[in-house]
């Protein structure tokens, strides 16, 4: 990989460092500039032949605005903590245990009219003439004894939490930037204004990058160190909600939403759980309503003659870059910042012209999870490799247009290994891309369906990154899969049940029994399970993960156990003796027992499955023939090169296809890729050693030997 | 313990073996000599001066009657695997995968108006016009495609299961013994003439041991030897069916059953469940009706000047001798068939004259288990020194009336270490006995109440034997919990909801979500929550194990995690903060983790609960102020010396008691109990070790030596 290349990567320059930001734009090939949140760019930046992107939030930094305007900043529901009736009257504080600096009570009368009071012992709403506010308290009468009252309110949230965040984390002594909802007609005209403004102020702007949009995903934080995040969905509507936003769904739905419908009794309503209806139409609502206001702001760009560019993350929601009003709204680019494969093909899957990842690791001293990056302890060369390692599979599936990084620049300096790092992962991105522009790269005869609830709304990603939703199976199948050599694509339960399964070969349905990837309730859907039924009798495969299809009060907890061959008990089989079995180790598959998970109370439901895997005497990893298709159940699924493989090679074995089909290499750690259009075959190493593989052509095995993470192409 | 006695044991003799009969008699102290199934007792045994109790299965050993009367033998409902329809029609083979030897089809048209055919995709029974039997199976027509169907009904079964059990086990070659079912009025004259006649045939005989009434627990085989036994529970009345008791059924209680009611899709209905509501009805209706029964089998019995023992076993089914019923039948003598420790108490708590237990091993060349006990490999003097261990703490603080064995004494000849232990074993039963007859044992200010669905009907078992249900936490607190020096009680839901927590200082709540152990939907109703946390605020405990009170769609899994401070996220709080902790050593309590499960999904509600253990993580031992009292939870539970030592001392803290009351001692390995009526202090020591001691008294402490398993005796 010796050719040297330039174009696609965007490099953030920092004012103050301008030797820097042009040597490392020459050498990382860069031919846009980027300002980040912290960072300015100078003159001499701006005016070095570069295209100029521009981070802009529209919704902060307009704090002076806020302050005469108070009731025009974005709100949220919170729910008290319970308290015990011991006595006849029972007082609610309310914002105990939330954090202050985040949180401001709005009591105003438009405000009150959506509080709620509950009897959480029963169940019921207290009514309205039982309770009264006053004094950041409520205080229920007439209370039933012992059992538990809460009250929900709506609250200002007083610092916008990308700024809360970053200010935390880098100690930062600035204001708390505040941030206005789009849905007051006050605080839009201002907006639009200052856009508008923005554009006419910035001339040497060729991109607006917006960061992002207006509402940022939930992010509720609480008073005690000990439990500084309280609840955290990037993919949750709670921060839209406002008086006005609830009195003009029920204007336009028909019905009213309370704040009961947002904070559920304090377990809200996560991206992981199936939504209610009511979930469904406020994100119907809130999605037109952001796109329509976000078509206003590309039009005031593309007025001033540059491109509007919108960053996939933070203030993204009811965007919904995979829904339907996205194409509508006008964007020239998306940007999504990844670690892993899987958003590479989130971006990817977009309807916009360029699409941009912005790389890991941010230039911060500290990455996400709070390990250090740019500081002592940290090695970013490292992490960029690993990231890339992750990302760069993914890429010879689907390529993308461009990369590109954020943050403070002066922080590589000390970094040397960093910057080579870069240096060769920006050209081996060129390279890929060059790659793709001559055509698909080959897919294997094996299309997979991903079944959950959010469908192609909501396609590779769970609710935002790897390591914030690792704990579900789906996430590390789904990464599995983003380098996978096979057609994937993400269907809902009604969409399956509805003849979307005439051009799949395998379904796969990864979750825990209820949550959104599972299924939940879907599964009570008599045509979705005899759909599926036929679909495998009549030669399909269906891969179960976890508690796929899982449902209670049925005959069997799995709904397509009769396909899986394996069933979980609950508790009501613990009288049915349990078939006997012997590991069975004949098919094509290298069974990786340590990505399986070590389930329990698995059982074979008629002794027919093979059990390729056990754990403890329980079956962990079964096949299952069904007429002439299968069922494949697995008790767990953590990513890695063997256990991708090995997902490779049910893949394989469900779809009747030899395990050593046609661009497959021998070697787990070894993937490959096929472009016939330019008749080159790409090679990776995903190891951190050199490692010898053998690779099947038409043109019989090429042995190839790979340095640590190298990547190779080579043309047959 | 040097002095010998006699008495309160029955030996099993056996003809042919008269000399060890007599000899054993001796050496053991028998007053009874019995006979078993499958021996006989000879003149030479029966004239020997001992009282003679004969075993008579009276539903059993009629095979000529029953061939002459099929109809009068007993039913089950069974139901067949489910069948796909790929086509128009689904043939449903009835017998498939059931063992042939146990079941024979009723198809007469009395049981065919029981039949049912069920589509188990859309959960509908298919009309009677839509199915047709013939040959062994149900052809169901205009099936919807893809659909699943099964067929439930009625067998006749054609081999008393104990029969069934003990041939198979020891090879028998003799007949298949048959069963009547009392419930024909044919069946029943015969059975009653039998019974009066066998009386007149057997003057010898001092005591009938009816092994057991009429109806068998549930066990229903399989065809295939890699699962045998599709289904046993042995607390469950499925056996007690037929068309006769069915009509009878809804001719009284004005609603019919239907096969649904017992098979429920083949998940059938186990005591490890929250019955339905037609179950608690059914399960009234068979009480009334054995009761009567055995009524006029007693009545019988005492006619011709003998006792009536019955075996707490086998065909008890319906006798319950906790209920209401149980004494009104008159029996003399209550014998249980002990391994444990809370077997014991079981049968303690049963209002008769007589308790008796049989010990363990049996004298069988293999055990229940299947594992070698009077055969090779075997070593039964180990097994019985281990079982008694068990039941010996048990006795310390509920004694019985008398012990015995059962089986083929000849057996016993190669094994003289058993013979001595046995030896020891009853001269240690007789002085626990005599410290009982000077009054009760010191009990800790300490009541205990276990809470759960069938409360006091089924006091300490669960459903069968300790390795039975082993796989449920809350046999392993009740075994715990029959020797330690603390009251314990068995409570409904309804029972504590109403008043019954009067008199209690701790609540035991032990299961899995949604069984009969945890409570499932009892924990819906507000009155049970809101008596417990009134229980708990005014200075109680609720000790919750696994997941206690827990029920879905609510705020929280478990129904009382306000007052336990840890709940378990099912997936709704995946997107919650975790409270940080740090592990508490402070509490006087000795922490054993292995006891513990390793639950993954717990968490801190409100981070107050004080974490005494955790894995990987999570807390998996916790204890949680709550107004006066507290909520104390564990992940599991898994009985062992260490851990019963582990719930004392939890108990003492909940208590407000030290851990150095009198009469504990320091180690976990000794137990103790005092009678003040004799002034003794009994010490045993559970380990297999010698072990050294001190435990307190309010003379000072006393240190005391222990041989290995050794009980001591001291007058203080």
């Amino acid at each position: 990989m010796q050719e040297r290349n330039r174009g696609d990567f965007t490099l953030p320059g920092e004012a103050g460092y301008e030797a820097l930001t042009l040597e490392l734009a020459r050498r990382w090939g860069a031919d846009v500039i980027r300002d980040s949140d912290g960072t300015k760019l100078s003159g001499e930046i701006v005016d070095a032949g570069y295209r100029i992107y521009s981070t802009v939030c529209v919704i902060r930094e307009h704090n002076a605005f806020a302050e005469a305007h108070p009731e025009c900043q974005q709100q949220t529901f919170l729910i008290s903590k319970p308290v015990i009736a011991t006595g006849e009257c029972a007082r609610i504080p309310l914002m105990d245990g939330y954090f202050s600096e985040q949180f401001a009570l709005n009591d105003s009368a438009d405000a009150l009219r959506y509080w709620q009071v509950y009897d959480r012992t029963t169940g019921e709403e207290v009514p309205r003439e039982r309770w009264a506010y006053a004094d950041g308290a409520v205080t229920v009468s007439s209370c039933a004894p012992w059992h538990r009252y809460t009250a929900s309110f709506l609250c200002y949230r007083i610092w916008e939490e990308i700024n809360m965040y970053n200010h935390t984390t880098n100690g930062w002594t600035s204001a708390h930037l505040r941030q206005l909802d789009p849905r007051s007609d006050v605080a839009w005209a201002y907006l639009t204004d200052f856009m508008d403004s923005w554009c006419r102020e910035n001339p040497q702007t060729s991109v607006v990058r917006l960061t992002s949009l207006f509402y940022n995903f939930v992010w509720i934080w609480g008073s005690d160190a000990r439990n500084r995040h309280l609840f955290t969905d990037w993919a949750s509507y709670d921060f839209t909600v406002s008086p006005a936003a609830l009195d003009a769904f029920a204007a336009r739905y028909g019905y009213a939403l309370t704040a009961e419908d947002f904070v559920r009794g304090g377990r809200h309503q996560s991206t992981h759980m199936p939504p209610t209806r009511a979930k469904l139409d406020y994100m119907d609502f809130i999605q037109e309503f952001v796109a329509d206001k976000a078509r206003e702001l590309v039009a005031i760009i593309h007025r001033h003659g540059k491109q509007a560019y919108v960053f996939y993350d933070d203030s993204w929601v009811g965007m919904e870059p995979s829904g339907k009003r996205f194409a509508s709204i006008g964007f020239d680019g998306l940007i999504k910042c990844v670690f892993s494969g899987f958003e590479c093909r989130l971006c990817a899957a977009a309807d916009v012209p360029v699409h941009e990842l912005r790389l890991h690791p941010y230039l911060f001293p500290v990455g996400l999870g709070g390990l250090p990056t740019f500081s002592a302890g940290g090695d970013p060369a490292l992490d960029a490799r690993r990231y890339w390692r992750s990302v760069r599979r993914a890429l010879l599936r689907q390529s993308v247009d461009r990369i590109g990084l954020g943050g403070y620049l002066h922080l590589t300096q000390d970094y040397p290994d960093f910057v080579f790092a870069i240096e060769e992962i920006a050209d081996e991105f060129r390279r890929i891309k060059a790659l793709h522009a001559h055509g698909k790269p080959y897919a294997l005869p094996c299309r997979v369906a991903v079944l959950h609830t959010w469908g192609d709304l909501r396609p590779w990603t769970l609710s935002g990154h790897f390591h914030e939703t690792d704990g579900h199976a789906l996430i590390h199948v789904n990464e599995a899969l983003s380098g996978l050599p096979v057609e994937v694509r993400f269907l809902r339960f009604d969409e399956a049940a509805s003849g979307a399964l005439r051009d799949v070969d395998v379904v796969v349905n990864a979750g825990r029994m209820g949550d959104a990837w599972s299924g939940g309730d879907a599964w009570r859907d008599p045509a979705l399970v005899a759909e599926l039924t036929r679909f495998v009798y009549e030669g399909g495969a269906f891969i179960g993960v976890g508690e796929p299809s899982a449902v209670s009060g049925r005959e069997t907890v799995f709904a397509m156990a009769h396909v899986l061959g394996v069933d979980e008990d609950l508790g009501e089989h613990v009288c049915h003796g349990r078939w006997q079995f012997d590991v069975d180790d004949s098919l094509p598959v290298t069974v990786c027992a340590d990505a399986l998970g070590a389930k329990e109370n698995l059982y074979l439901t008629d002794g027919e499955a093979r059990v390729l895997c056990e754990k403890g005497g329980v079956p962990q990893l079964t096949v299952h023939s069904f007429g002439r298709g299968m069922g494949v159940y697995m008790s767990g699924f953590a990513v890695s090169p063997r256990s991708t493989r090995m997902l490779l090679e049910l893949l394989l074995y469900a779809c009747g296809l030899p395990r050593e089909s046609d661009y497959l290499s021998d070697c787990a750690e070894v993937e490959t890729a096929w472009y016939p259009g330019s008749r080159t075959l790409v090679a990776i190493n995903n190891a951190e050693a050199r490692v010898t593989a053998r690779i099947a052509t038409p043109q019989g095995p090429k042995q190839v030997t790979l340095e640590p993470l190298q990547g190779i192409e080579m043309r047959l």
